[in-house]
Parts: structure tokens; sequence; C-alpha cells
């Protein structure tokens, strides 16, 4: 660890509604010299979109513009290589600043430690500077709030899935949950989909999109069309467990 | 619905620690006029004592005191119909208040919706007067935080467990999981473990007490003792998935 260091600041902003942060985390945005952040190039950037009414005028953006995101597949190794590249040189960039004694900001949707992009900077910064983490609320907390029915009771198990994930394999393991959460919806919505057929859950699932947002959408998923779902669509099965 | 009642808000107040509420609990509980809250005859409340600091002078308690904790046990119909009749006052209660024009603010211990006992009051009010809920960090998040090591990566699959579950079926779904919750770990601390060790991921397993409150600890699950845990510790294991 550097002496005099300054710290960075993985902080969880939550589902996206800026009034859903906690306390710490709108303290810290609203006191950030240096506030980093993950983007597409060209686009503003989810994260820094939802501070944007927070920030100081002092406040100096550090712009982490990923360099692919779709145009290679996820299990191309250059897929991998090419953003282990990116993830060194900005965590070098945001090292720097640390060990200059400035406290880096640094923009998390959802939780940080819950598949959050801040996890590949933080195992590469943790044993040089200071580095600390804000939890948050999470985009599915948001999502099973927005539906409008208690998503877990009694002994309920809750199983998180992906929809990156194998069909077959989304739908074994619907079969033997209570609950359940899928992420990363988007373009696999149709997989999504008959996975829960399959696993005879379809008539009882949900698709909540931009939970928490001023565009919140949530739906019986048969009432959706077929059309991929926005990015950060979220769909949830309610259990149903012991509930006196 | 009644014209002209007020709300009750299922507001989620986090892990413990006042400062990771949401900027929107922190204001509704200190505007609070009426306060509801859950509670051990004879203590003084979790939920409550976490806004001590928080509330208005003119605040009004409403304690809501469980009638029976752990001398029925569960699978006992007594204990349903007991808490059944419980729930059903309180919410009469709340209901009145309600309809007489009065916002009550009711706290809730990690997200409203997650394991909540406010969704109790939810089921039996939201048909007669406006409920809303404000979703909150979960004790998970919270622990997982705590821990310094990030939960879920890439297609992770995360299982969220319940201690008081049957050994077999713990060991079964901690050996089909990538990451793995367990809360309620408390008095079933020893079934966790075993659980763990058939499922062969006790070495990996992390134990979190207290998560983000002042008495907060985080050890390897196999340097903790045998004795039973606080009834608020969490039981992690982390994913080892994709990381570029």
């Amino acid at each position: 660890m550097s002496a005099g260091a300054g710290t960075i600041w993985g902080v969880g902003l939550g589902p996206g509604d800026p009034d859903l942060m906690s306390v710490r985390a709108d303290r810290l945005v609203r006191g950030a010299r240096h506030v980093a952040f993950f983007r597409k190039a060209g686009r503003p950037g989810r994260a820094r979109t939802i501070v944007a009414g927070l920030l100081s005028p002092e406040a100096r953006d550090i712009a982490m513009e990923y360099p692919v995101t779709t145009e290679i597949p996820l299990d191309d190794p250059r897929y991998s290589e090419c953003l282990s590249a990116f993830y060194a040189d900005v965590s070098a960039r945001l090292r720097d600043l640390a060990r200059a004694g400035e406290d880096v900001i640094v923009l998390c949707e959802g939780d940080p430690f819950f598949y959050g992009s801040f996890m590949h900077l933080y195992t590469r910064l943790k044993d040089d500077v200071p580095v600390r983490v804000v939890p948050a609320i999470t985009g599915m907390s948001a999502a099973w709030t927005a539906t409008g029915v208690p998503v877990t009771w009694g002994d309920d198990v809750l199983t998180v899935l992906l929809g990156t994930m194998p069909e077959a394999e989304l739908a074994r393991r619907m079969g033997d949950s209570d609950a359940i959460v899928v992420m990363k919806v988007g373009r696999n919505l149709g997989k999504v989909r008959r996975a829960l057929d399959t696993a005879g859950k379809l008539d009882r699932a949900w698709l909540v999109e931009c939970a928490s947002m001023a565009e919140e959408r949530a739906l019986p998923l048969t009432e959706a069309g077929e059309s991929a779902a926005p990015y950060f669509s979220i769909v949830i099965v309610h259990g149903q467990g012991r509930r006196p």
C-alpha cells in the first residue's frame, strides 16, 4: 500500500433512481472530485446519467470506454484478452491517481460485487492502494418491488440465473427452484420464455423493464411481445412459500 | 380503496447501518408521524433501533410485538394460526390509521419483499388502502461486501438457501450452485457446515455476522467456532466464474 494514498471507492448506485442510492453513496458522489464510470464508446454512460444532477461543477470525469461489447463473442479468447488489457489500463490510471493522493469515486450500476464491472478493477487494485466498496440496492430488488408481489416467503429457495446460459440448463434450474430471477434477459428473452415453459412456470413469470426508472414497466411475461427486451430487463418468478 | 386515505409505506432500512438506507427511506423516516415496527416482546426492536437517531420527537411508535417466536415449532398448525391472528390484528390497526388519513411508515429490516415480515401486512392491506414499498440493500449484499470478495462473476448461478432447510436438501443445492448465500443461519450453523462439507465447499465458505453494523465480523467458516452464530449471520460461498 502507498502511504498517503487516496482511496478508490466502488460506489453502488442501485437500480437507477437516484432516490434509491444509499445516504453514503449520495454523500460520496456529491463530494467527488474524480468520477470514473464505464460506458460504451459514443454513449453518455448509464451510471454517469444516474448521478448527473448530483455532481459538483468541479468534479472531473474519467470515462472508461469498453473496447468491445458485442462485436466479439464471449467465448472467443480475443474477447477476454481485449477486455483484460482494457481493465489493466484503466486500473493503472486509477492507481496513479490514488498514489498521487486523490480519492476516486467509481460509479457502479446496481451492487458492485453482484455481477459488476467494478470487480475487474477491484481485484487489480486492492493490494496496491486503499479500495472500499459501498453496497447498493440490486436491480432485482427494484424489479420484484415493481411487480407488487413479494418474491420469497418462509423457506423459499431463490435462484439467480443469467439469460446467457444454455436453454436446457435454464429450464432444469427453473424447475428446481421456488423463486427465480433471470438477469441479462435482453436478446435472450425468447430462450428464457421457452425455458420457463419447459419448467412449467411460464404462466407465473413477470417481465420487468427499467426497474425504478421513469420507463419502468412490469407485466406478466405471457403478455409481453416476442421482441427482445431492453438489456436491463429482469424476469421474476415469485415463490409460493409458507405464509400465515 | 378509501378516498382521502393515508399511505402505508413499507420502508426497507437495509442491513443495519443507517448510512446504507436509501435517500428515500431516510427522508420518509425523518418525516414520519407514525412509525410501526415488529419486535419481540420486551426487546427494543432491531428496526426501531436502526432509526433511533433519525426520528422526529413528534413521531409516534406503533410496536407490533410477536405473540410467539420460537416457543411453538414452525410446522405446528398453532404457530400459523397464532401468527395469522396477530398479522390480522396489526393490519387492522394500520388500516384504521390510513383510513383516518394518516401515513404510516412501517420499518422493515433488509428489503421488504425479500423474506420480510412486512409481506404479511402487505397482502392484508394492499386492496384496502394505498400501500407503497421502498426496496433496500439486502443483508446478503452487506455480507458479501464484508468478505471483501465479489460474489458472482460472468454466468455464475447464485442460490439463496435458508439454514432452516433439511441438511440433505441444503447439501444437494449447495453442490449444484456456483455462488451460495445461506440466510437464517443462527442455531443451524452446525447443519449448514455439515451440508457445505458434503457438497465439497466448506473450505470456500465465509461466515458474516452483523454485516454493516459495529459488531460486523467476516471470517472463513472453518475458522469460526462450533457454537451458534447470531441470528442475523449469513454464510457466503463466492462464485468462480469468468473474469477477464
